[in-house]
């Protein structure tokens, strides 16, 4: 994309509604526009990242085996009444009257609705196990909505709801969410951590919350260090093995991990003095297993094997996806701006034309363009007349991690210059490298190599 | 994907609510669920089709240089009471209070919340043209919903909007969106036509409609029969050139082509007679060019060469992205059900094992389904103990274009069957050759070759 022809409202100055610093970057890095309180306008910008960021959840999700769908953002109340929800969900839930005076809502969860469609469709114990799930809008009416798109009205968010015939594989997929999770965070640059949660409206008997640890977590955590060393990486798992799934729990819960919901004092005193660590987290996604607690009320059953009908046993996990882009900033910035990890970013890298206008250093940046194009990458070719100064202010907000910088005087030497954007460090190099470089960094493969 | 980890709950009796062929088939063919009136769930099968169409909307609103973004499904009435509309839109508007008593609705369109982005960001004719959209759910309280996804009350359409600094400028957005349409609807498998239209609630100069012809729709069109051998086809276009698309809208809107709100017997009279068609058509797209309309009463304006302030002149233009399925439908299935286009299609093609369990059927399935899943295609496996005549009937039902049907009598000669859903035709030959025309079907090339 040639900034030129691109749609960046950059503000120079700090909204004074922002209390947080994601919530400040995404304004002045023109990601989002607030349209009323808790309700947000995705600038292009910032809709790259919640693309990027979605893409990642249903990758994860496709491979775990879970399958997509998509559910209304509106709702009749009558499915809540059924599950009994509908009085109990106080103010958050937004109520309002179609034309025919039928009672409906802008649904915060969908456990009726996807519960409603198994008991239509699904009759034997030979369609499980399922795990049906969806990204959708969702809304809680917030009494008082703050932090940006951390705690929105309106937001965006994954919801997957698994079938099973038994606890025990119901138990099973609750595991192969957690797998699926702990991979999707770490794709996304974040170290989220599973920590023992509490069930909440939702109820649920086994359920753990995702942390990402920031300053301005809203949850006060209390775990053992040792946690912080344990990464998924890039380790094979078969999603339909029991036994490896559990493994990767217990691997990932067994150590002291828990919000101030479920923090016990007592137990945390046995992790030793030096591990214990008290610090605050923002939390990125949920897993619960509830059991029979829909599918009894709302007649959700299978016929079993022997012929009888039994309520299936269920659970539900979230991950909030817009959400997501608040958390990774607040634990990936400087005092110049974001600092995008690779997985999301919302272009691969920046191209600073120093001269717009000369010859020389607009081919430049042209040829570069078209060969991170021709990657498959899409670079943010800065093609403006702004000064040096304000390119480079403007790429530091925004994030991009790397950025390659071309000038007549480099050019005379044969060399554009390359600059992380994590670690400021930059690198002078003959562009064919740098486009080898950031083909490189993004897995790509140059052609004719 | 094999079809025993799947969700595709297939019925077998034709549903008594469903009027229109698209909307029997979408419920037969487990596509879409009805959630409550005007409003559905998106099955697996349904939600991949519409991810399809989403993605070849967004590909050619790119490739026209227009801008993704995403604006909220809620709004606050304050911005429709500027503009005027809050009053006008009567009951097709969803309103409703949030818990502080504040006026909200569910958009039904967006001029004024693009328009408010405009105005706080853009002050200068040197940021002109710009033109944004998004693919958003709106809703609109139809009286009567039906037709399923035809005339649903929540439903996903994309909304693009140009700002420009002059007429003329504007009148290119509007020629850009019209070539970009036909491009759209072409890569669907569609013919639509674009008709001269009313302006209706939103106001406009300049409109046109896109038809696609069908029994089923809801509007009465007039045209000159020649209009229907116009094809856009792969030609190059340089969307800058002002030129070349002007040339495109006056090649596709030349000839008499009209709904009944603009139909004029007279002009159509001069029609030679031969060529008058009366038919139905189904609205599956919109283009306006509306000039000052929103610009001047929200004060969207920029600062011209001159330093003079002048209001931008603005277009919307709009895709029924849901709507487009059942679109899609009317236009071609037969009695047997859904014939999807390639283009859309939710799987490239299907399998159907004619003996599970038969070690080599089993075998050579497996190895058909690597060997395309490996040309980056999703084949559909029916790998389930459906007898084969249950299993036909699916694969016709729910459409996908191509199918090999693979068993022990055909692999003891070495062969599987390649089948076209359109036209019924079969062909024996080798599992090799059947997998290089699928690829050369889809365009994608065998390793190797």
């Amino acid at each position: 994309m040639r900034l030129s022809r691109y749609f960046l409202p950059v503000l120079k100055e700090t909204p004074s509604e922002a209390q947080i610093v994601s919530h400040r970057y995404m304004l002045r890095a023109g990601m989002i526009k607030q349209a009323s309180a808790g309700i947000y306008s995705w600038l292009p910008l910032g809709f790259k990242v919640l693309k990027n960021i979605e893409n990642i959840v249903h990758e994860e999700q496709i491979r775990a085996g879970h399958i997509p769908m998509l559910m209304p953002t509106l709702q009749s109340a009558d499915l809540w009444r059924e599950s009994g929800r509908y009085d109990d969900y106080g103010a958050e839930m937004l109520r309002m009257k179609d034309r025919h005076d039928r009672d409906m809502l802008y649904g915060p969860t969908n456990e009726e609705l996807i519960t409603d469609i198994f008991r239509s469709h699904v009759g034997s114990y030979k369609d499980l196990p399922l795990t049906l799930y969806h990204v959708q809008w969702k809304f809680r009416d917030e009494i008082r909505p703050r932090f940006g798109v951390m705690r929105g009205r309106e937001f965006y968010m994954k919801d997957g709801y698994n079938f099973d015939l038994t606890k025990e594989d119901a138990l099973h997929a609750y595991n192969r969410h957690l797998v699926s999770y702990l991979r999707t965070y770490e794709r996304m640059g974040l170290q989220a951590i599973p920590m023992r949660a509490d069930g909440g409206p939702i109820g649920g008997d086994y359920t753990h919350e995702f942390l990402v640890l920031a300053e301005t977590g809203e949850s006060e955590v209390f775990y053992d260090s040792e946690i912080t060393d344990l990464k998924f990486g890039d380790r094979a798992i078969d999603y339909d093995s029991h036994a490896e799934c559990q493994a990767v729990l217990e691997e990932f819960t067994s150590r002291y991990a828990r919000t101030d919901e479920t923090h016990d004092e007592e137990i945390f005193a046995k992790v030793p003095e030096a591990r214990r660590r008290q610090a605050r987290g923002i939390e990125v996604g949920q897993i619960f297993y509830f059991g029979t607690k829909y599918s009894e009320p709302m007649g959700a059953t299978v016929q079993d094997a022997e012929g009888n009908k039994v309520p299936v046993h269920m659970g539900s996990h979230g991950i909030g996806v817009s959400r997501l882009l608040g958390a990774i900033i607040e634990a990936s910035h400087d005092d110049k701006g974001i600092i995008w990890p690779e997985g999301v970013t919302p272009f691969h890298c920046g191209i600073v034309n120093l001269k717009s206008g000369d010859a020389e250093a607009d081919a430049a940046c042209e040829a570069l363009y078209a060969s991170i194009t021709a990657l498959g990458l899409e670079p943010l070719y800065d093609d403006t007349n702004e000064r040096a100064g304000g390119k480079f202010a403007t790429m530091d907000l925004i994030g991009l991690p790397w950025r390659i910088t071309v000038g007549p005087r480099g050019l005379k030497n044969g060399v554009v210059e390359l600059t992380s954007r994590r670690t400021g460090e930059s690198e002078e190099l003959p562009p064919e490298e740098a486009v080898a470089r950031i083909a490189a960094i993004y897995n790509k493969v140059l052609p004719g190599a």
